[in-house]
């Protein structure tokens, strides 16, 4: 079966989700989230809070011979997820419905992991997640709102892990009659951590 | 030879490319934009006023088994590229040392353009690269003024291209002592245009 | 009566408007656009496309002893204008329903002309303008599109303004729960265009 | 004597300041800080961490039967104020050699705080403010790193002041050759706090 994404690259465009009520991660948004989580081929990969899915079908495209985890406690994120794998023909994720971190204890080592949403459990999450992180492991945690900022800078500080940051603000232009109308949509922050290697450590 | 990148994502951290005087298409930037040309494989790809090449060496890791076009006019330049492509262990990448759209017409026919500078010659250009492009095949340029902004639009808007258009606004924040400062890249529009296929036409 | 700001700066809080369908120059948007007008006590001021009125009443609280010609042809637009006006006590506004530029050729000279709309007649707007703005005179226009960008930048010009440039993005936070979301607005190009004096004239 | 500003309106051009190596808020942000202060004409300000006086010159230029207290601890600083103070021919400004929050025990009680710099110490600065501060008194900090936008935060929730917080992002364009090149000013937090009057603590 014909996958309804052809191309090497990631960014697949919005429109080409199957969406609900549920907020997703906006195409630009996702194509530099990718670009942190650095995937390769085999990567075993978590996506806690995995929404609608969109990023969790960007990263099983490129982890073709990993597996993506993709946990969402949300039903309705549950069945968009499944119906978007689908729709992609996607055939290495496997979706956890269920509530993070409770669900990562069953779950073997893991080299990357996406954070799109942690209902209001982030420090028990990467507690959780820096068990299970390879050395060298990449969190990637995608945050709209200060609070989420915050407890990810200072937790994964905590960790000592290798932290960069920074803020994407994107707007569109929409066409309204002949004019092209600036469309700012939410600006978000995107934290990553890596974990350091032994000899690495401070 | 082992390359410099092993992952399977766009968006190569900046200091992993030998840069010189010429402003480079930062890591964010490159990863949307890289996005946006939704490269296959085998893609065909002009790489216009190709800078140091940190686009052309991402665009070459896609499309491995097509040919990446690199032009660039400056001196320095063609020689940051020729580097940067040896550094990544790059084969299918031709420099080509000119300016377009002079030295377009040279060369074989092309799914994907990718306009990082134009020297002023960004109407003429277009009309070269209309020429060579494949039905489907697309367009992006990566604006820092106005005035390319507008060009932009005007042109794809007559050559009746499907157009979309976004600025990207990338905060970095960078440690001062143990503060993270906030740090505004410079803001950059991205133009796409898709050539319509036959009876898409308007 | 007292009027219902107070203070003497400019950034009158949003929700002391009242408000109807119309889109409104947001308080962040207004203290700048106020600040680019560069005021004084007895200026004489166009405010064209005036929409709710509210950088009416923060002009006229400014140009205490001048006038603002408020116009709108919007009917709802121009009964919002004047219920504004009455709510701050102000009584150095006069409310002009209708089209621009048709209306200004019966209005006396003006030293600050502020553009929020224009129903597409920027151009010719502009053209009029520019006969009645004193020398050293300023117009600041306020555009959402990248169309009214271009223009306003073309025009001016042409007409050999002094221009200054700037895009505002504000991003405010939203409590949701405990949470502070960022919340985008849309931004806004302030384009400001200053009337040479003779000696000045390129 | 005449002052350097002849206008009502807030925003002074950057160019109209006496600058030294200090940083100095821009104008479209000093505008909209000089909005969220909403001084009164005989408003007492607090102006800690002054740096080159562009705020304390707008804030004594609305508060002019006030007084404006700017503390700053840089004697390049100090010499700057007085200079601005002096160029703009203000009368109502105290400047202040010293370090906050040391050096406002003797000061008289306020009822607007700008806080530009903190030197470390914005917790014990916001501890200090809030004794002198009046009942619905303002505190407004300009925040240019994450972990200043965190301390001031947490501090004035834990104050109970009612908050609000905006981050602007100035791009202005720059003429370079016939192009108008984006020129993205680093992104400012501002974060406005509120005394409850008694009847209004939750």
């Amino acid at each position: 079966m014909m996958s309804e994404w052809q191309y090497r690259t990631p960014g697949i465009p919005d429109d080409k989700f199957i969406r609900g009520q549920i907020p997703m991660t906006k195409e630009e948004v996702r194509a530099v989230t990718i670009a942190k989580l650095r995937l390769n081929k085999d990567s075993t990969v978590y996506d806690i809070g995995a929404g609608t899915g969109s990023v969790t079908v960007e990263t099983a495209l490129k982890a073709v011979t990993g597996t993506v985890y993709a946990i969402e406690r949300d039903a309705e994120g549950v069945d968009l997820i499944q119906q978007n794998i689908d729709k992609f023909s996607i055939d290495n994720v496997e979706v956890i419905s269920g509530t993070a971190p409770a669900v990562l204890k069953e779950l073997p080592p893991v080299e990357r992991v996406m954070i799109g949403g942690s209902g209001g459990q982030l420090k028990e999450i990467l507690a959780v997640v820096d068990k299970k992180l390879a050395m060298g492991g990449r969190v990637v945690i995608n945050a709209i709102t200060l609070d989420t900022l915050d407890l990810a800078r200072t937790e994964l500080a905590r960790l000592d892990y290798e932290v960069e940051i920074c803020n994407l603000a994107v707007t569109r232009t929409k066409e309204v009659g002949n004019y092209q109308m600036l469309d700012g949509l939410n600006p978000i922050y995107i934290i990553c951590g890596e974990k350091r290697c032994q000899d690495e450590a401070r």
